[in-house]
């Protein structure tokens, strides 16, 4: 199999018996989750997606993708939450976090409509400068507040350069199939139109327009990230601790029982970075409500083993680790010897960078353990697109699964909606009139 | 004051009694910390170092800087640990992330020597490319595995480049005064070097030329920096909760005490990601020990609203969270007006977007406190040089002071040698011939 899930490092926090007991809430979460009984069952349509998109609208976005790195040195990409998580990740793991930096034949990718920083978009109209630019603006009903801002002052910019007309060919939305603001927009001025499938939430969505027109604009290969996905959808679907997800699921709900409440995410790898964030959002927001869910943290290692690991190795024993492990490198580099060896390095002379990222992984795991904290290695091949959409995968429908176990609709966000009613009054939206006093009389206390 | 600490937003959470009887606590602290009494008092130069520098280092830092912007594009920085997170904050947080994507005349700063990714360094390599470059290596052994590695590949870039007389020119050391190997060597080849006084630790260093060379390359006014620094020890003095500092010690304290096991950092300026990261060793690696601490985590707002938003609305009720919010933005930005209005934010036509951002934050405060979380909110005037190392100095010392109040010794970092050991075994470093045939035993089961 393409992943593997190693839980030999729990064995001394979980026994073999409290797993298969936890395997029997994983089975019931299963059919919950594939049988569409339920809560949030209007939300999976993830769950077989990879096998289920529409040739046409792939094909759209290839052509979409093409025409953008043919006439734009820029892209503008428009979206908060899921809708931009999952593309800056990709790109990031992919590409590099240096992709912008980079020598390359696409266009920069800036990603805007994910804050409120004046200065932050100031910054990006700076950096775009006179260059050529196309927006690709991701909302499901267009008027959230971030991205609804954005897409205001980057199309007033399209406009401006190039007229009405030629800016609505610059124009690519991604949102709802019928209704909402944008697609009323979209279609009032002739816009590109991508759908966000009705049945698959924000934080699901990479593999849908949301992600995949973003992530082809930069090059990487969005059919070789599709069929990882479809084949760790075909293989992870055994309901046994044998599947990699089952395991996953299985140790990581035994852990919180045990007041592990948090969940460290670690890789070797820095370009990982955003993977983490894509990460704690599915998991975050999947998970932590009803006053429960495992707290989603994350670090780059070796770096924060100088940083977060004195924490990790010695403090409150309330965490857990769980460790990308990618088994081959991209690019090889040796160690240059030095014959004066001032450092005192030369018993790695010639040895490559990998082979000791891995052993400082290995000697990290052992005193993690050794100090009180469990540690679940998920292996990959390789950071390449077909494993990442495996990884992309695995994670979704662990993280279904997980919430299912936890007793928790997996699929819903209520909590999201509280700072929003209370920013829209402060604001003095019409309609909030009275929270609004209510609110300011509070602020004054 | 330059900044304030509002503790409004714990009071349905610790009572005013309850700080007060913290309080004591942290008067205790004090007088272990400024008495010198503490375990660690060795390393505890950071303490008066704003008002300690001494002119002529500074002056050399201030003249390397110069002469670094005058032949290099490009700067490598060398470090891990301490010795980055301080330089890599402040040029993000003052200059941008997008920083070495900018038009400038400082040069592009690259940072190595913080992972063991070949894959990262190749990377780094080829945005090098053939242009002028200096590099500033920062370790007081000069023997850590990962910046020895890494200095030994730039540094062989460097003499391949320019020879090794003129390289020598060009590389820049930051270690200790008198031993180890790095200053042995820099003494043979005649490197400019900078001193890491002994007294001061890896995560208080930000403001020696551990952090001041980088950050003067960027074209950071050092000055300004230190003098924020050096007024915040003058003001931060009186052991009293209208102190900010104490009122921060005591307030989280005292919600530590109350089981709320986690700090999330948030800032309503992506600016501010790295300094979250700065933060996060500062206090993890200071107080996450004796299986005692608070989990440092941090957020970016508004983006993760729509992520990790959930979870503090909803989640584990182990949280509080605490707010960097910046009084006045560097730039200003208004909602353009849309006569169509299809997103329906013509009620924020040609608002600031400071005023929104705002809005939000004091909206997400209002309903996080109504979910069951404290906030704690530290004010400061703006996104400059004088605020930032206000703001520093103040972290520095509430975390010095923190440390002493949960009862460890905040300047020493036992866990973090654990890794290490077992790394070098596992690389078969000479004298850790048994250490490995056992780890390598534990690996097989």
């Amino acid at each position: 199999m393409t992943l593997s899930v190693d839980l030999k490092n729990i064995a001394s926090f979980v026994s073999e018996e409290e797993l298969n007991s936890m395997m029997k809430e994983v089975t019931a979460a299963n059919e919950t989750l594939r049988g569409g009984t339920g809560e949030g069952n209007d939300f999976i349509g993830w769950l077989d997606l990879p096998s289920n998109i529409d040739p046409d609208e792939l094909s759209r976005v290839k052509k979409a993708a093409k025409k953008i790195i043919s006439d734009s040195q820029v892209l503008i990409v428009v979206g908060i939450g899921g809708s931009y998580l999952g593309a800056r990740a990709v790109i990031e793991f992919i590409k590099s976090p240096n992709y912008n930096l980079k020598k390359k034949n696409t266009p920069d990718i800036f990603f805007v409509g994910n804050n409120l920083s004046g200065e932050y978009i100031n910054e990006i109209i700076v950096l775009l400068g006179d260059r050529d630019f196309s927006v690709n603006v991701i909302s499901k009903s267009g008027t959230t507040t971030e991205p609804a801002i954005a897409f205001r002052i980057f199309k007033g910019l399209l406009e401006n350069k190039y007229g009405e007309k030629e800016a609505a060919k610059r124009i690519f939305t991604t949102t709802d199939k019928k209704k909402g603001a944008l697609k009323k927009l979209a279609d009032a001025k002739g816009y590109e139109s991508f759908v966000i499938p009705d049945n698959v939430g924000g934080r699901y969505s990479v593999l849908t327009p949301v992600g995949l027109l973003p992530i082809a604009c930069a090059g990487i290969d969005i059919d070789r990230l599709i069929l990882g996905a479809n084949n760790a959808m075909e293989e992870l679907k055994p309901v046994s601790l044998n599947n990699p997800v089952c395991a996953y699921v299985a140790a990581r709900n035994a852990l919180y029982r045990k007041n592990k409440y948090i969940e460290i995410l670690a890789c070797y790898e820095p370009s990982f970075r955003f993977m983490a964030e894509w990460w704690k959002q599915l998991y975050g927001e999947s998970e932590g409500k009803d006053g429960k869910g495992i707290f989603p943290a994350s670090v780059e290692l070796t770096a924060d083993l100088h940083s977060m690991g004195q924490y990790i190795q010695d403090g409150e024993r309330i965490l857990f680790e769980t460790i990308v492990n990618i088994l081959n490198p991209n690019s090889v580099l040796r160690v240059p010897n030095d014959p004066a060896n001032i450092d005192g390095l030369n018993f790695l002379s010639e040895a490559e960078l990998d082979y000791i990222n891995k052993q400082a992984s290995r000697g990290t795991v052992l005193a993690h353990v050794d100090g009180g904290v469990p540690n679940i290695i998920i292996n990959i091949d390789k950071a390449d697109e077909y494993n990442l959409g495996y990884l992309i995968y695995f994670f979704e429908l662990a993280c279904g699964l997980s919430g299912y176990t936890l007793g928790v609709n997996p699929f819903n966000q209520p909590g999201v909606e509280a700072y929003k009613k209370n920013m829209f009054a402060l604001l003095g939206k019409p309609g909030y009139e009275n929270e609004k006093a209510k609110l300011e009389e509070r602020l004054k206390q």
